[in-house]
């Protein structure tokens, strides 16, 4: 809708007819704020709309057709096919540009009893409306299946309702985008909110009656469950784009070029079923992310309207809040730079975030990933309390920049006893970096 | 005393002798943290003194001698001599490699009265604990000249303890530093918190009686006082050097090279006193900021104690939280930016400073200053409630990277509903700077 919206900007409704087809209920909806309304901190589902079908049709002249679902592509015909959900009725659907923004699908385990009633995964607001539709019977068990973002948003929400929560991930850590001597602070903050957390524990099954879950099944035990959140992690819907026979990339999303084009004329892709360019890493991602689907439906929409503009990648940042504890990532953490073929130097430092005499002066924790003979600054990862995450932008925007560390030490960075100390924690994470920069060769 | 630490990393005791002279009473304190102290949100004063002379002494064999005031300076012979303040004895003390961190000297008007006690400028620890001092005596009604950011925070320390608080200014406008436009949300800020804020009235004197304050005369009316602050801005306390023949700036600030070396061998200078290269405006400035001092002294100790490092300027970056409004800015503002001979655009944008249906979404206005021409960022200002300032610092980076709008709007910016709207202010100040950058002549 943002590529409708921009495209619309640049050619009248005389000029250029605009339809969007949407399988689900909703248009312009934030999926980032779903945690927070299945959690209550979100009263209304429509606080998360940002703009309804009827607004687009009448405040912009386009045609915004929930419920219909494009099931197939003919880009030699050049027209889609759509399933009108409501009714079951088809039509092929001709177009001159097409934007594919088909966006991604939750991960799904085949295990048993997966498809079960009371197993939600959670991608769109039609997944956040059922399960905050769950919440009105009082479910007093949550399992949460994954410790990504959307697994611990989901656990805080349901600690935030005071219910049993349980989080099982296969893998040794939580947040897999941090190094783990990070995560290790998240988990225990997780533990320390309530959430009952374990590590590699996979799930082995879901034990149901009536076709609803009653509890979740590793190795090790049986959890009773009321509710089970999938937080699994997402994978490009490109489906439509690969049935018409678009490239797809690497990384399983559709390949497009910086003015988000695919490879077949007209056809454009924007958002979670595009890939991502990592402009630290070299390679194409799939970054499922609201702010990158909503600037590369910017790009995409300017281009389509006639205009000229170029979606330049990213550099892997993300930030969350789990309860009290902030977490932000930008860049390549120790791992993903050893895998990209850096050599690295890393240091963690421990700072405040305003001014350490100040009251409500709060820890954190900043990580930093160099490259050792360069001094490059790979990327960052901050753990800490209110106020913290946030500073991960100054991380991200040296990264953006290709800075060394000693450049980065010497920033101009805001100081006042409220906002930092007078070394901000990012320039004395990079303070601290420099002296481990490749200097002597003796 | 950052300097004599990092020279003392990088020589031992039996290497290199370390004497630091100082005229007050303390050493390496936070004077932003002044303020806080005097209204009360700082309670003890040794929590704005990171460490003592004793700590020196005895923990890094560094020989900090405080009430010691260097009078002279002989770089010929290679000798200060120190006014030893509480005896009034003199000495010549030579010297190897000398630093000038003789800070700054806060401006005082040459007006009727302007002695008098009662009447406090506000620069040392010590200057501080006086006007705390006062504070016991309960004071009912200050008077604050001068509208820059040490008046401004002092005024609503004042108004943290209940007084009555009125804020005199020459110009039309309270901080200096914003364009008008911004200057007036944080003047409208004030005024809510209590302050009587009066623009364009200069001072004319000072009434007193028995050698004390007892109001405060305008043009326009005379203001009952039992304290006055002295907000008027400070001047780097260049004396010594100009005494001995040292080569000062423009800005009247000791001129420096980016290893913080003056023009004569073996003297050194870092903090207030000494001049810093602004990156944008190209040209020697003075801005008296610890976080720059601290950078500057750790560049001068390096370079002091044998190694290598350098010092690469400034870009105008400050913040402030004055009552619940925070204040911040980098680069050049407008009038900033035209008087260094750019061409500019600039957009003031509204934002929040979390996702707009996120429970405490603070609002910010955010002001961006690009060059016509090429759409290079110049500056940045942010005034906003809980939550905005310190995103300056995006600012602030892309600034010192030479980024241009169009590539701001694209970062890679960290976003989730607790921490910023989907686009975050600084891109959304980007995105709509951007069209107006120069890109049509015909």
């Amino acid at each position: 809708m943002s590529a409708a919206s921009q495209a619309r900007r640049r050619q009248a409704a005389d000029d250029l007819e605009i339809v969007a087809f949407e399988r689900g209920s909703f248009t312009s909806y934030s999926a980032c704020g779903i945690p927070y309304f299945v959690g209550g901190t979100v009263k209304d589902v429509s606080a998360l709309v940002v703009r309804t079908p009827d607004a687009f049709r009448n405040d912009h002249l386009i045609d915004a057709r929930i419920r219909h679902e494009a099931v197939e592509l003919d880009v030699a015909r050049g027209a889609v096919c759509v399933l009108e959900l409501e009714s079951g009725g088809r039509h092929w659907e001709p177009y001159d540009e097409l934007l594919l923004a088909t966006g991604s699908r939750p991960i799904r385990p085949s295990l048993p009893g997966a498809d079960a009633r009371g197993i939600f995964g959670i991608q769109t607001l039609d997944d956040g409306l059922a399960l905050h539709r769950t919440m009105a019977d009082n479910p007093r068990r949550a399992v949460v299946v994954g410790g990504g973002y959307i697994g611990l948003e989901l656990a805080e929400a349901f600690r935030a309702r005071d219910m049993t929560v349980r989080l099982l991930e296969k893998a040794d850590q939580v947040m897999p985008s941090l190094d783990r001597d990070m995560a290790v602070l998240v988990a225990d903050a997780l533990r320390e909110f309530g959430v009952d957390l374990h590590t590699e524990e996979p799930v082995v099954g879901f034990e149901t009656s009536d076709g609803r879950v009653r509890a979740v099944s590793t190795e090790a035990a049986s959890y009773a469950a009321d509710v089970v959140v999938l937080g699994l992690g997402v994978a490009p819907d490109a489906a439509l784009a690969r049935g018409a026979g678009i490239a797809l990339g690497d990384a399983g999303g559709v390949r497009v070029d910086r003015r988000m084009r695919t490879s077949v004329d007209g056809v454009w892709s924007a958002g979670d079923c595009a890939e991502k360019w990592h402009r630290v890493a070299r390679r194409w991602t799939t970054i499922p992310l609201g702010t990158h689907a909503n600037k590369e439906g910017r790009v995409a929409g300017i281009n389509i309207g006639g205009g000229y503009a170029t979606f330049p990648g990213v550099v892997g940042t993300a930030v969350s809040k789990i309860c009290e504890v902030e977490v932000a990532r930008t860049g390549l953490n120790e791992a993903e730079a050893r895998a990209a073929g850096f050599e690295t130097v890393s240091v963690t430092i421990d700072s405040t975030t305003r001014a350490g005499y100040f009251p409500e002066a709060a820890p954190l924790k900043t990580k930093m990933v160099a490259e050792k003979l360069s001094g490059r600054l790979l990327g960052a990862q901050i753990v800490g309390r209110e106020g913290a995450a946030k500073r991960i932008d100054v991380a991200a925007v040296a990264v953006w920049n290709q800075m060394t560390v000693d450049e980065v030490l010497n920033l101009d960075l805001s100081y006042a006893p409220p906002f930092s100390p007078v070394w901000d924690p990012v320039a004395m994470a990079a303070r601290r970096a420099a002296p481990l920069v490749f200097d002597d060769a003796s």
